[in-house]
């Protein structure tokens, strides 16, 4: 079949994919008449039934298609004012654009860690699940929940974590959060109330995490960082330490094997406890993820993890792992009704019981793959004074600079329209480490559609 | 068309209602199966593909019938096991059971308020907007949510409660949280930070409110109640007044009109603030709603609501419309980031856009209604000493007892397997209150399923 889509005044050439079908031939007849501007941005789409009827193809397809492509962003909908062809996200025109001709915080492009590629989203299985777990919950489910969170979810969730992060796990030791600082909110008072004073933390991490320990009175002193990575031996004085073992944040490298085994044996000489922060665990490239610290001993060890970088922050899911000890206290912190909604619970359960969570993690793992070598590759070839570390897993690596430039090329970026941090924004104020200079490339946040204007914004910024 | 049903030995004669069809009709008669004990607790039902075999009806409908059923309460789901009669709540036999019958916390029934009809929610309506917001929500949607809450949110809500509730509010003035008890977490430390000491509270509420609030360092001094209700008039030295003024939870009245101009006028004098607790507003039976208070002083009144009782506690969604002096500050406290998830907010945002919200609010109305007129009648017919009072609006009533049959009704509902509460449950323990023997009757709580089982086992255990 070849149709062609005039209604626009833009030819649509619509051939069958060789697989996929009706449904990818549109969508990508479509991506690419956006991509190259032949609709233009603001221009309003026919709506599903207009276009179905042109095309002579069923309202679900072209439904479908408009869908996906919002979820790409290459397309916008808002009910009321139909579908339109979204404000692409241009790369602005080389060279340093004078002060006023980009309103701030109106960058084209963010390179930014800490969120993934929020287009890449499994709208329609996550769809599925919920409309699973609606059909199924039994009614009484919609009532305040147990602050612990719904059974479905624990036992699913120390299933997963024991077969993917090697994770000592009961339905009774997990408790749902509503992401990890919902966790660490949770956590730092109750340090405090045990009679913690400081809790260490990493030479470079995020200052909003230290702001929470902070706010629950604690001291966060810094621990210093070297060749090997974070050195967590001796965190003088301090009753709890915050690590990022499996993926350092933001310097990629996995905490050393020796040093694991040493902050375990300190927790157990001094009953202290250690906070695993395993924000990305699922996305290693190389070779065997690196298991969970809290498997050397979950009594010493509470494992925090999320959902928000293997699939999206807007869902306000995480995990603890507690030490049996620490079970009740938290779940009383967390209030007597819980606060995360239970259909959401139930859903992610329903995702990972039924397989759809690995599946989404294992292709997203694969996209990121694909950015993180051609970010490499590029790099390698448009700055090869640039040396790109941290990269064997995550969404995430770090540039590093010749000395000197880490300032002026996030300037830079930032007038090529590229939101970029430079290390210096991770750095501890008292870091113990040898100054660095670099970039931390969150190459997993833009969506499909900006990641090649993203890349060429940032390499035009590069020395 | 009539089928019979052989598959489970049990004659279905599915004859189309006049109205409804076929759905309808193997709904009716599953469920009267279910009740009439044809279908014994426990039992197996056939997969939705074999019955739409058997009776020659299309698999999607069996599938709907099921799902309603489940909804309802009278079967159960679950993965991998199948769809069940779910273990009816059986109506104990008449006279006192010995202790041992019944496993403590086993109870058949409740009436107890706070919850309303949970098989009542409407599961289908809100995959489909659940649908729709996912379908046109922007892919960066999915980020790190505005700590306030999702604009289209806060839109829809300053719109609805405008209409409904006569509340001032524009999108900005809105906060999303995870329900009323999440308020009462961000508004105590911040009253207190103001350097409030005490929030008044009323003679008749909820402990674990009070509680809350004294958890943020507050004194919680009780207001009087009198023939009037609650006496707000002069909270002498409280900063704050922590009010239910369209229907006092748990005694049923409004707040009376002169009493709703003296506090206003009292906070406005003082500087002081109103916390108005619009838990129920929405379910008025007799007249016009009591609009909020709110409506009087904007900026002297923060108004509280919730979809726990008007859709149900599991959403974890609730909804302060604030003085704009205090939103940053809440905000601030509601921390970095939101702690809502994306997807309901504009899940909700999308039932109240389309109407959906309204529909169910009428239907539910209607529902509560019917509950209301049955336990009034009931109790005029079978416990003549007994008054019902505080039935104008809401999900509960207020039965008031002969001087020391309180204690004792609530001992002989818990041997009819019938979890109640006594009017002393709600009372503060310094009550500037004549002394007053009642039970607070949730008739909202319980199922369909389980209404007329719950009234049986109430009117047993009336004097």
């Amino acid at each position: 079949m070849a149709s062609s889509w005039a209604t626009l005044g833009v030819d649509l050439h619509l051939e069958p994919a060789a697989s996929g079908g009706l449904r990818r031939g549109l969508t990508d007849a479509l991506r690419d008449a956006v991509r190259t501007g032949r609709l233009a941005p603001g221009t309003r789409l026919p709506s599903s039934r207009t276009l179905a009827a042109d095309l002579g193809v069923a309202r679900n397809t072209v439904a479908e298609v408009y869908a996906d492509l919002v979820a790409e962003g290459w397309l916008t909908a808002r009910q009321g004012s139909g579908t339109r062809v979204a404000d692409r996200v241009v790369v602005p025109p080389a060279g340093p654009a004078g002060p006023g001709r980009r309103e701030p915080g109106r960058l084209a492009h963010s390179l930014v860690p800490g969120t993934p590629d929020l287009a890449s989203f499994p709208r329609a299985e996550w769809l599925k699940a919920a409309r699973r777990a609606l059909a199924t919950a039994p009614f009484d489910a919609l009532g305040y929940g147990d602050p612990r969170g719904r059974r479905e979810l624990r036992t699913a969730l120390a299933g997963y974590l024991a077969r993917v992060r090697g994770v000592r796990a009961t339905p009774d030791t997990v408790v749902i959060t509503s992401g990890f600082s919902h966790a660490l909110r949770l956590l730092g008072p109750l340090l405090r109330a045990r009679g913690v004073r400081a809790a260490a933390v990493e030479s470079y991490g995020l200052d909003y995490h230290w702001r929470l320990l902070r706010g629950a009175g604690l001291a966060t002193p810094a621990l210093p960082y070297d060749a090997l990575g974070t050195d967590p031996r001796a965190p003088d004085g301090a009753g709890a330490v915050l690590l990022t073992p499996a993926h350092q944040f933001p310097m990629g490298t996995p905490l050393h094997p020796d040093r694991r085994a040493a902050v375990v044996d300190w927790a157990r000489r001094t009953g202290g406890l250690v906070l695993e922060d395993d924000y990305d665990g699922e996305f290693r490239y190389d070779r065997q993820p690196v298991g969970a610290l809290q498997g050397l001993d979950p009594d010493r060890v509470v494992y925090l993890g999320t959902a928000s970088k293997s699939l999206a922050p807007g869902l306000r899911l995480g995990w603890a792992v507690l030490p049996p000890s620490l079970v009740d206290e938290v779940v009383a912190a967390k209030g007597h009704v819980d606060t995360c909604p239970v259909l959401d619970q139930l859903t992610l359960a329903e995702f990972l019981a039924s397989g759809a969570y690995d599946r989404h993690v294992r292709s997203a793992r694969l996209r990121y793959r694909r950015r993180r070598d051609a970010l490499a590759a590029a790099v390698a070839d448009r700055a090869p004074t640039v040396r790109v570390t941290g990269i064997a897993a995550g969404l995430h690596a770090v540039l590093r600079l010749p000395p000197g430039l880490e300032r002026p090329v996030v300037q830079a970026a930032g007038l090529q329209g590229l939101a970029l941090h430079g290390l210096a924004f991770y750095r501890h104020p008292e870091a113990v480490a040898e100054p660095l200079e670099a970039l931390v490339v969150g190459y997993g946040t833009p969506p499909d559609s900006a990641w090649a204007g993203a890349l060429e914004a940032l390499c035009r910024a590069l020395p």
